[in-house]
């Protein structure tokens, strides 16, 4: 596919760039605070910039009526409108984490944790240093599909990059799930599942659960 | 409730044993090598034995019309016919793994594993060091519901009750499932969580699995 | 070797003599709140039991010469005084935690911390339900060899024999240290060890260190 | 201090420049297949390139004056010959992995593997599907520190950077070093130890080891 990048020259869009790229597809236009440039106009357009860059990216698929994928963080009711406005003409994916592991998770917890309703559950997260929140956002929504208290216990030590344990526990075994983030490659592969996605989807707002389980939600 | 159980000097007996009366329960038959011993009829009969307690075990299910939880191991043909035998008059529960965490992650992995098609799934299995076959059974089980090929390794070392692994990698993340036994208290939980679901089933025979997820299989 | 053992019918006692005896030793006496059964003078005595039984474990190791391993947990400093005067005439090795592991591992932490110096170090700790202190004495030891305050984590899930973590940390690296009970029995061995030392050692008293690294403390 | 760096534009060299001016160090003479650039004689010289660049690396520090911790992996007999001869001028540090945390292990397994001879040992390591060996060198040179037999077993999945667990089990409980890469910044800070180190060295030829541990080896 060819594909349109807002945010291409931070670490992420380079991620995203290499990604795209060793799967066969092409980048045809690129944005970012410096400047536009379009080579031809691309089929899909992935925005994991800042949401001041949002007016720009929703103008422009808009008007070549183009699918979005956006990964932005720290979007605003007036951002969300924005992107349901668009998503009246094209299929659009927003989410905060687009994580495949974490998402199948979340799934998994949802459908299986009231079956070890009587066993104990905490979970631990292991985080660099540099992370000042605890716990993990990711780690509050895991607890989230529990539907009840889990412990949290919150380390913050050298570089990792996010950890997450799920401990089960009853008298006799114990089931862990444990998710490791390697790198922020994992975002770019699901940004690429998205991408793939919204080219065969119809126009609504979407989020990555979707786009990894379909209509099965 | 009342409850019967065939093979009640050996080390599994004597855990199921504590377990159920530590859950309120009474044991008013017991059944041995050596004997048997009546104080008064049981609403269920637990059998996790050898086989060739089962002819005398039936027998008695049947002319008493109790229900039976069956966990021994190393059954033929002949004795699932008895089985199906008297699950035509009373519900039955037949499983060689009494083991929640195991049957829980059988069914994560046949349900999500082709959500994750793409990456790659190794699976590591530690066992004590008599353990003989290898890779166990239970890796070559949970190995089937991946619907692919899994490498699969064994460690062998010390006395590890039994651990086991499933890795999912791809470039960016690893999520991991870890199931691991504590001791033979997890078949005796599993027993006992049959044993309450027979009480209010009807005559059939039911592996472990639809104990714990009920009619969605 | 002969050897005798105090509070030999409870749960400890048993792992001691399947331990002592599947690796070749004779019980030739035994003491329990119940009396006392001598067959014929041993050549050491092991006593896992309670502070109360200690007097007349010292009168019969006194009056006969015999090494002493003490095990018993809850000793008050009369308890020492007795054991000091005992080991001026026969060898004693007293500790409260026979884990060869964790005291392999207490001796890597004190002899490596320093050189993780600028590494961020944490301990997460897992044990049953039932355990009612936080951290584990265990956790609390391990933290004083490192020499610097460390963040503990205290998992209180299921029947788990007890996990300790210590997680070194800087940003391309972690160092983990894991050590898990299994079950009794790895006190039981760490008893072994001790009474095939006091058989070739010198009246003194040792704690279970020396034992596994001998002079090299 | 001041560095030079010899293969600077490529992601190693990036990363040590990075970890090096956090330290407050500055880049003053740099060198590459294009071209040399030098703003300031330098205090250190690192060198984390192709063998090929070994020549005028060598040269370079020996009219200068100036130690080298070098990197660079594939060395043959003449590139050493040629480190020797430098060592006697300059202290030279040289090894083929920088990683503090795999030489604190070595050094642990060394030093303790014999207190655990009874137990059972083996290893496991997990590398990214593109890793084509298999065991991994760093497996091997753990396992001849052991200075007994250990079944290796090697998983191959994802993009996992490098993980290495030994496990030494017996009856009663297990003790496990884990040791995971995060990225290749773990090299780039162990390069800094070493350019710390020897600033204040004198001549000689050293390994990792000696900059960790000094004297005590």
């Amino acid at each position: 596919m060819k594909f349109g990048l807002v945010g291409y020259s931070g670490r992420m869009g380079q991620e995203i760039i290499s990604v795209f790229e060793r799967a066969g597809h092409t980048l045809t236009f690129k944005m970012d605070i410096n400047g536009e440039e379009l080579l031809e106009l691309p089929e899909v357009v992935v925005d994991f910039s800042q949401p001041s860059a949002l007016v720009r990216t929703v103008e422009f698929c808009k008007s070549n009526e183009l699918p979005l994928v956006i990964g932005t963080t720290g979007l605003k009711n007036q951002h969300f409108e924005m992107l349901k406005e668009l998503a009246k003409k094209v299929p659009v994916v927003q989410s905060y984490n687009f994580s495949m592991g974490i998402t199948v998770l979340r799934r998994i917890l949802r459908e299986y944790a009231s079956y070890m309703q009587d066993w104990d559950v905490e979970i631990v997260e292991i985080h660099h240093r540099y992370k000042k929140d605890a716990p993990s956002g990711t780690a509050i929504k895991l607890g989230e599909e529990l539907k009840r208290e889990s412990p949290k216990h919150s380390l913050r030590i050298g570089g990792v990059p996010g950890d997450h344990h799920v401990f089960f526990a009853n008298d006799g075994e114990v089931l862990e799930f444990h998710h490791r983030a390697i790198s922020r490659r994992a975002f770019a592969l699901g940004a690429l599942k998205a991408a793939e996605f919204v080219l065969n989807a119809g126009p609504r707002l979407y989020d990555f659960e979707e786009v990894l389980f379909g209509g099965r939600v």
